[in-house]
Protein backbone atom coordinates (compact mmCIF):
# COMPACT_ATOMS: atom_id res chain seq x y z
CA UNK A 1 0.00 0.00 0.00
CA UNK A 2 2.96 2.53 0.35
CA UNK A 3 3.07 5.38 -2.01
CA UNK A 4 -0.33 5.28 -2.93
CA UNK A 5 -2.31 7.96 -0.84
CA UNK A 6 -4.72 6.11 1.82
CA UNK A 7 -8.21 7.09 1.31
CA UNK A 8 -11.61 6.40 2.29
CA UNK A 9 -12.43 3.53 -0.45
CA UNK A 10 -9.67 1.76 0.74
CA UNK A 11 -9.94 1.77 4.24
CA UNK A 12 -13.47 0.69 3.48
CA UNK A 13 -12.37 -2.11 0.95
CA UNK A 14 -9.53 -3.69 3.54
CA UNK A 15 -12.08 -3.35 6.36
CA UNK A 16 -14.66 -5.29 4.02
CA UNK A 17 -12.63 -7.94 3.69
CA UNK A 18 -11.79 -8.20 7.62
CA UNK A 19 -15.23 -8.34 8.59
CA UNK A 20 -15.73 -11.30 5.92
CA UNK A 21 -13.09 -12.76 7.06
CA UNK A 22 -13.15 -12.41 11.25
CA UNK A 23 -17.27 -11.09 11.64
CA UNK A 24 -18.57 -8.06 13.67
CA UNK A 25 -17.01 -8.72 16.88
CA UNK A 26 -13.48 -9.39 16.16
CA UNK A 27 -12.51 -6.94 13.69
CA UNK A 28 -10.70 -3.23 15.12
CA UNK A 29 -9.88 -0.80 13.71
CA UNK A 30 -6.09 -1.84 14.55
CA UNK A 31 -6.25 -4.86 12.28
CA UNK A 32 -7.71 -2.51 9.44
CA UNK A 33 -4.59 -0.18 10.20
CA UNK A 34 -2.57 -3.34 10.21
CA UNK A 35 -3.89 -4.88 6.90
CA UNK A 36 -2.94 -1.34 5.13
CA UNK A 37 0.36 -1.22 6.68
CA UNK A 38 -0.35 2.04 8.46
CA UNK A 39 -1.15 3.54 11.64
CA UNK A 40 -4.16 3.58 13.35
CA UNK A 41 -4.23 7.06 13.75
CA UNK A 42 -4.45 7.40 9.45
CA UNK A 43 -7.25 5.38 9.65
CA UNK A 44 -9.27 6.83 12.41
CA UNK A 45 -8.49 10.76 10.37
CA UNK A 46 -11.07 8.37 7.96
CA UNK A 47 -13.86 7.53 10.09
CA UNK A 48 -13.93 8.61 13.91
CA UNK A 49 -15.02 5.26 15.24
CA UNK A 50 -14.81 1.56 14.91
CA UNK A 51 -18.84 2.08 14.28
CA UNK A 52 -18.38 4.33 11.32
CA UNK A 53 -16.20 2.53 9.79
CA UNK A 54 -18.73 -0.66 10.07
CA UNK A 55 -21.28 1.61 8.69
CA UNK A 56 -19.52 2.67 5.80
CA UNK A 57 -18.65 -1.01 4.46
CA UNK A 58 -21.75 -1.94 5.16
CA UNK A 59 -23.41 1.15 3.12
CA UNK A 60 -21.13 0.36 0.63
CA UNK A 61 -22.23 -3.24 0.35
CA UNK A 62 -26.03 -2.18 0.27
CA UNK A 63 -25.62 0.64 -2.47
CA UNK A 64 -24.37 -2.61 -4.96
CA UNK A 65 -27.92 -3.58 -4.75
CA UNK A 66 -29.92 -0.57 -4.73
CA UNK A 67 -29.43 -0.45 -8.61
CA UNK A 68 -31.33 -3.46 -8.92
CA UNK A 69 -33.97 -2.75 -6.98
CA UNK A 70 -34.45 0.51 -8.86
CA UNK A 71 -34.51 -0.97 -12.15
CA UNK A 72 -37.14 -3.92 -11.12
CA UNK A 73 -39.52 -0.86 -9.60
CA UNK A 74 -39.19 1.24 -12.65
CA UNK A 75 -39.41 -1.14 -15.82
CA UNK A 76 -41.62 0.96 -18.21
CA UNK A 77 -42.66 -1.85 -19.94
CA UNK A 78 -44.32 -3.56 -16.84
CA UNK A 79 -47.64 -3.07 -15.37
CA UNK A 80 -47.38 -1.51 -11.38
CA UNK A 81 -48.84 -4.76 -10.18
CA UNK A 82 -46.12 -6.83 -12.48
CA UNK A 83 -43.76 -4.24 -11.21
CA UNK A 84 -44.34 -4.04 -7.39
CA UNK A 85 -44.25 -8.10 -7.61
CA UNK A 86 -40.88 -7.67 -9.64
CA UNK A 87 -39.52 -5.44 -7.05
CA UNK A 88 -40.31 -7.15 -4.09
CA UNK A 89 -39.05 -10.66 -5.46
CA UNK A 90 -35.99 -8.77 -5.99
CA UNK A 91 -35.37 -7.41 -3.08
CA UNK A 92 -36.50 -10.98 -0.97
CA UNK A 93 -33.54 -12.84 -3.30
CA UNK A 94 -31.16 -10.54 -2.85
CA UNK A 95 -31.45 -10.26 1.30
CA UNK A 96 -31.15 -14.22 0.26
CA UNK A 97 -28.00 -14.62 -1.51
CA UNK A 98 -26.59 -11.95 1.01
CA UNK A 99 -27.44 -14.12 3.88
CA UNK A 100 -26.31 -16.99 2.34
CA UNK A 101 -23.60 -16.22 0.33
CA UNK A 102 -21.92 -13.38 2.50
CA UNK A 103 -22.84 -14.38 6.19
CA UNK A 104 -20.45 -12.63 7.71
CA UNK A 105 -21.09 -9.29 5.99
CA UNK A 106 -24.71 -10.19 6.69
CA UNK A 107 -24.33 -10.58 10.55
CA UNK A 108 -22.98 -6.91 10.16
CA UNK A 109 -25.75 -5.86 8.69
CA UNK A 110 -28.16 -7.82 11.66
CA UNK A 111 -26.08 -5.51 14.31
CA UNK A 112 -26.46 -2.26 12.64
CA UNK A 113 -30.19 -3.17 11.84
CA UNK A 114 -30.81 -4.22 14.90
CA UNK A 115 -28.84 -1.26 16.99
CA UNK A 116 -31.40 0.96 14.56
CA UNK A 117 -28.18 2.80 12.54
CA UNK A 118 -28.47 5.49 10.27
CA UNK A 119 -26.99 2.68 7.51
CA UNK A 120 -29.75 0.58 8.11
CA UNK A 121 -32.67 2.96 8.54
CA UNK A 122 -31.39 4.86 5.41
CA UNK A 123 -32.10 1.21 3.48
CA UNK A 124 -35.30 1.08 4.77
CA UNK A 125 -36.31 4.50 3.68
CA UNK A 126 -34.72 3.47 0.18
CA UNK A 127 -37.26 0.66 0.21
CA UNK A 128 -40.28 2.16 1.32
CA UNK A 129 -39.34 4.95 -1.50
CA UNK A 130 -39.40 1.98 -4.36
CA UNK A 131 -42.57 0.13 -3.16
CA UNK A 132 -44.14 4.19 -2.41
CA UNK A 133 -43.45 4.63 -6.15
CA UNK A 134 -44.88 1.97 -7.67
CA UNK A 135 -47.83 1.72 -5.00
CA UNK A 136 -48.50 5.68 -6.17
CA UNK A 137 -48.15 4.99 -10.02
CA UNK A 138 -50.77 2.13 -10.02
CA UNK A 139 -52.68 4.23 -7.56
CA UNK A 140 -52.67 6.95 -10.30
CA UNK A 141 -53.59 4.31 -13.16
CA UNK A 142 -56.27 2.72 -11.99
CA UNK A 143 -54.69 -0.43 -11.56
CA UNK A 144 -54.34 -0.20 -7.68
CA UNK A 145 -57.43 1.07 -5.05
CA UNK A 146 -57.24 4.65 -4.04
CA UNK A 147 -55.25 5.22 -0.90
CA UNK A 148 -51.94 6.90 0.57
CA UNK A 149 -49.07 5.21 -0.60
CA UNK A 150 -46.73 5.98 1.90
CA UNK A 151 -49.05 4.26 4.36
CA UNK A 152 -49.81 1.27 1.70
CA UNK A 153 -45.90 1.17 1.00
CA UNK A 154 -45.17 0.96 5.12
CA UNK A 155 -48.10 -1.79 5.19
CA UNK A 156 -46.77 -3.73 2.29
CA UNK A 157 -43.17 -3.66 4.12
CA UNK A 158 -44.37 -4.81 7.45
CA UNK A 159 -46.12 -7.85 5.77
CA UNK A 160 -43.18 -9.13 3.98
CA UNK A 161 -41.03 -8.95 7.05
CA UNK A 162 -40.74 -12.85 7.22
CA UNK A 163 -38.92 -12.45 3.62
CA UNK A 164 -36.50 -9.32 4.17
CA UNK A 165 -35.72 -8.57 7.75
CA UNK A 166 -32.54 -9.97 8.48
CA UNK A 167 -33.95 -11.22 12.04
CA UNK A 168 -35.98 -13.76 10.30
CA UNK A 169 -32.38 -15.22 7.63
CA UNK A 170 -32.32 -18.56 9.76
CA UNK A 171 -35.71 -19.20 8.11
CA UNK A 172 -34.65 -18.34 4.80
CA UNK A 173 -32.93 -21.89 4.14
CA UNK A 174 -36.28 -23.50 4.24
CA UNK A 175 -37.03 -24.78 0.69
CA UNK A 176 -40.76 -23.87 0.93
CA UNK A 177 -39.62 -20.08 1.38
CA UNK A 178 -39.75 -18.70 -2.10
CA UNK A 179 -43.45 -20.23 -2.37
CA UNK A 180 -44.17 -18.73 0.75
CA UNK A 181 -42.87 -15.53 -0.25
CA UNK A 182 -45.31 -15.74 -3.22
CA UNK A 183 -48.32 -16.52 -1.69
CA UNK A 184 -47.83 -13.41 -0.01
CA UNK A 185 -46.76 -11.12 -2.76
CA UNK A 186 -50.38 -12.31 -4.16
CA UNK A 187 -52.17 -11.74 -1.21
CA UNK A 188 -50.79 -7.74 -1.12
CA UNK A 189 -51.40 -7.83 -4.58
CA UNK A 190 -54.80 -8.77 -4.29
CA UNK A 191 -55.59 -6.26 -1.26
CA UNK A 192 -54.49 -3.04 -3.03
CA UNK A 193 -56.08 -3.82 -6.57
CA UNK A 194 -58.70 -1.67 -7.95
CA UNK A 195 -62.04 -3.15 -7.89
CA UNK B 1 -43.78 -30.10 49.96
CA UNK B 2 -43.39 -33.06 52.42
CA UNK B 3 -46.38 -34.99 52.37
CA UNK B 4 -48.21 -34.08 49.03
CA UNK B 5 -47.28 -36.86 46.70
CA UNK B 6 -45.25 -35.78 43.49
CA UNK B 7 -46.70 -34.62 40.27
CA UNK B 8 -45.83 -33.73 37.22
CA UNK B 9 -48.39 -30.32 37.75
CA UNK B 10 -46.17 -29.39 40.78
CA UNK B 11 -43.03 -29.64 39.47
CA UNK B 12 -43.49 -27.26 36.02
CA UNK B 13 -45.13 -24.80 38.76
CA UNK B 14 -41.83 -24.88 40.33
CA UNK B 15 -39.89 -24.59 37.13
CA UNK B 16 -42.34 -21.69 35.87
CA UNK B 17 -41.16 -20.02 38.76
CA UNK B 18 -37.81 -20.58 38.79
CA UNK B 19 -37.76 -19.75 34.74
CA UNK B 20 -39.42 -16.60 35.72
CA UNK B 21 -36.65 -15.76 38.56
CA UNK B 22 -33.68 -16.58 36.41
CA UNK B 23 -34.27 -17.04 32.85
CA UNK B 24 -33.99 -20.24 30.56
CA UNK B 25 -30.08 -20.70 30.66
CA UNK B 26 -29.66 -20.45 34.28
CA UNK B 27 -32.77 -22.59 35.42
CA UNK B 28 -31.71 -26.54 35.92
CA UNK B 29 -33.33 -29.85 37.12
CA UNK B 30 -31.26 -29.68 40.80
CA UNK B 31 -32.61 -26.09 41.01
CA UNK B 32 -36.33 -27.63 40.36
CA UNK B 33 -35.75 -30.81 42.70
CA UNK B 34 -34.06 -28.26 45.50
CA UNK B 35 -36.85 -25.95 45.89
CA UNK B 36 -39.33 -28.96 46.22
CA UNK B 37 -37.34 -30.36 48.53
CA UNK B 38 -36.92 -33.65 46.68
CA UNK B 39 -34.28 -35.62 44.86
CA UNK B 40 -33.10 -34.42 41.05
CA UNK B 41 -34.01 -38.36 40.53
CA UNK B 42 -37.54 -37.50 41.74
CA UNK B 43 -38.37 -34.67 38.71
CA UNK B 44 -36.49 -36.77 36.37
CA UNK B 45 -38.85 -39.71 36.65
CA UNK B 46 -41.65 -37.40 35.69
CA UNK B 47 -39.58 -35.21 32.85
CA UNK B 48 -36.32 -36.86 31.04
CA UNK B 49 -34.42 -34.01 30.96
CA UNK B 50 -33.85 -30.46 31.29
CA UNK B 51 -35.36 -29.43 27.86
CA UNK B 52 -38.52 -31.74 28.49
CA UNK B 53 -39.21 -29.62 31.63
CA UNK B 54 -38.58 -26.55 29.45
CA UNK B 55 -41.07 -27.19 26.86
CA UNK B 56 -44.17 -28.78 29.53
CA UNK B 57 -43.56 -25.08 30.86
CA UNK B 58 -44.04 -23.10 27.56
CA UNK B 59 -46.80 -25.79 26.89
CA UNK B 60 -48.85 -24.59 29.66
CA UNK B 61 -48.19 -21.04 29.41
CA UNK B 62 -49.13 -21.25 26.01
CA UNK B 63 -52.33 -23.18 26.41
CA UNK B 64 -53.49 -20.69 28.92
CA UNK B 65 -54.31 -17.90 26.07
CA UNK B 66 -55.63 -20.73 23.73
CA UNK B 67 -59.22 -20.06 24.54
CA UNK B 68 -59.14 -16.63 24.25
CA UNK B 69 -57.91 -16.88 20.42
CA UNK B 70 -60.40 -19.88 19.82
CA UNK B 71 -63.06 -17.02 21.29
CA UNK B 72 -62.27 -14.74 19.31
CA UNK B 73 -62.26 -17.11 15.80
CA UNK B 74 -65.64 -18.68 16.64
CA UNK B 75 -67.64 -15.63 18.19
CA UNK B 76 -71.31 -16.44 16.40
CA UNK B 77 -72.44 -12.64 16.48
CA UNK B 78 -69.54 -11.52 14.70
CA UNK B 79 -68.76 -12.12 10.40
CA UNK B 80 -65.66 -13.91 9.09
CA UNK B 81 -64.10 -10.59 8.49
CA UNK B 82 -64.51 -9.29 12.03
CA UNK B 83 -63.42 -12.75 13.30
CA UNK B 84 -60.68 -12.50 11.48
CA UNK B 85 -59.63 -9.12 12.88
CA UNK B 86 -60.67 -10.10 16.35
CA UNK B 87 -58.64 -13.17 15.85
CA UNK B 88 -55.19 -11.30 14.93
CA UNK B 89 -55.32 -8.56 16.82
CA UNK B 90 -56.45 -10.75 20.12
CA UNK B 91 -53.31 -13.15 18.65
CA UNK B 92 -50.91 -9.97 18.72
CA UNK B 93 -51.75 -8.07 21.72
CA UNK B 94 -51.41 -11.60 23.95
CA UNK B 95 -47.97 -12.06 22.38
CA UNK B 96 -47.16 -8.35 22.88
CA UNK B 97 -48.55 -8.44 26.85
CA UNK B 98 -46.49 -11.85 27.51
CA UNK B 99 -43.00 -10.12 25.80
CA UNK B 100 -44.16 -7.24 28.44
CA UNK B 101 -45.22 -8.38 31.71
CA UNK B 102 -43.52 -12.00 31.50
CA UNK B 103 -39.80 -11.52 29.52
CA UNK B 104 -38.35 -14.13 31.11
CA UNK B 105 -40.76 -17.23 30.25
CA UNK B 106 -40.98 -15.06 26.57
CA UNK B 107 -36.82 -15.80 26.61
CA UNK B 108 -37.50 -19.41 26.84
CA UNK B 109 -40.32 -19.16 24.14
CA UNK B 110 -37.90 -17.91 21.58
CA UNK B 111 -35.33 -20.34 22.67
CA UNK B 112 -37.84 -23.12 21.74
CA UNK B 113 -39.48 -21.45 18.97
CA UNK B 114 -35.97 -21.45 17.39
CA UNK B 115 -34.96 -24.81 18.05
CA UNK B 116 -38.14 -25.38 16.36
CA UNK B 117 -39.12 -27.67 19.52
CA UNK B 118 -42.57 -29.56 19.28
CA UNK B 119 -44.49 -27.07 21.65
CA UNK B 120 -43.08 -23.99 19.25
CA UNK B 121 -44.50 -26.19 15.80
CA UNK B 122 -47.23 -27.10 17.75
CA UNK B 123 -48.61 -23.46 18.68
CA UNK B 124 -47.95 -22.42 15.60
CA UNK B 125 -50.34 -24.93 13.90
CA UNK B 126 -52.62 -24.32 16.62
CA UNK B 127 -52.82 -20.99 15.30
CA UNK B 128 -52.48 -22.29 11.74
CA UNK B 129 -55.80 -23.97 12.30
CA UNK B 130 -57.71 -20.86 13.76
CA UNK B 131 -56.87 -18.53 10.88
CA UNK B 132 -57.76 -21.75 8.59
CA UNK B 133 -61.30 -21.74 10.40
CA UNK B 134 -62.19 -18.65 10.16
CA UNK B 135 -61.10 -18.10 6.14
CA UNK B 136 -63.07 -21.41 5.30
CA UNK B 137 -65.81 -20.35 7.13
CA UNK B 138 -65.43 -16.78 5.24
CA UNK B 139 -65.33 -18.53 1.42
CA UNK B 140 -68.57 -20.47 2.56
CA UNK B 141 -70.46 -18.01 3.37
CA UNK B 142 -68.89 -15.44 0.61
CA UNK B 143 -67.36 -12.81 2.19
CA UNK B 144 -64.06 -14.17 0.78
CA UNK B 145 -62.47 -15.18 -2.81
CA UNK B 146 -62.56 -18.56 -3.22
CA UNK B 147 -59.53 -19.97 -2.29
CA UNK B 148 -57.55 -23.07 -0.82
CA UNK B 149 -57.84 -22.06 3.05
CA UNK B 150 -55.09 -24.10 4.37
CA UNK B 151 -52.73 -21.73 1.93
CA UNK B 152 -54.52 -18.50 2.49
CA UNK B 153 -54.03 -18.63 6.20
CA UNK B 154 -50.22 -20.03 5.85
CA UNK B 155 -50.26 -16.60 3.80
CA UNK B 156 -52.08 -14.70 6.71
CA UNK B 157 -49.97 -16.07 9.17
CA UNK B 158 -46.62 -15.02 6.90
CA UNK B 159 -47.57 -11.68 6.30
CA UNK B 160 -48.09 -10.83 10.16
CA UNK B 161 -44.89 -12.57 11.24
CA UNK B 162 -43.53 -9.21 12.33
CA UNK B 163 -46.49 -8.87 14.66
CA UNK B 164 -46.45 -12.30 16.18
CA UNK B 165 -43.24 -14.30 15.38
CA UNK B 166 -41.19 -13.82 18.99
CA UNK B 167 -38.18 -12.30 16.80
CA UNK B 168 -39.54 -8.81 16.59
CA UNK B 169 -39.92 -8.93 20.25
CA UNK B 170 -37.72 -6.34 20.54
CA UNK B 171 -39.71 -3.95 18.13
CA UNK B 172 -42.89 -4.06 19.87
CA UNK B 173 -42.47 -1.95 22.27
CA UNK B 174 -42.84 1.08 19.58
CA UNK B 175 -45.97 3.09 19.99
CA UNK B 176 -46.58 2.65 16.58
CA UNK B 177 -46.80 -1.00 16.22
CA UNK B 178 -50.32 -1.37 16.79
CA UNK B 179 -51.06 1.12 14.43
CA UNK B 180 -49.28 -0.67 11.98
CA UNK B 181 -50.37 -4.52 12.51
CA UNK B 182 -54.02 -2.97 12.05
CA UNK B 183 -52.97 -1.93 8.51
CA UNK B 184 -51.74 -5.14 7.67
CA UNK B 185 -55.13 -6.63 8.96
CA UNK B 186 -57.15 -4.28 6.56
CA UNK B 187 -54.59 -4.98 3.62
CA UNK B 188 -54.93 -9.09 4.42
CA UNK B 189 -58.96 -8.68 4.45
CA UNK B 190 -58.92 -6.80 0.98
CA UNK B 191 -56.81 -9.40 -0.23
CA UNK B 192 -58.83 -12.29 0.60
CA UNK B 193 -62.77 -10.86 0.13
CA UNK B 194 -64.93 -11.67 -2.36
CA UNK B 195 -65.23 -9.19 -4.96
Amino acid sequence: MRGEPLDAEMIVSATEELLRRHGPEKTTVLDVARLLGVSHGSVYRHFPSKAALREAVIRRWLDRVRDDFAAAAQDAELSPPDRLRGLLTTMFAAKWAKAREDPELFATFRVLAAEHSTVSSGHVTFLLTQIRTVVGDGIAGGDFAAGEPEAIARAIFNATSRFHDPTHAAEWHSPETEAESADVISLILDGIRAR
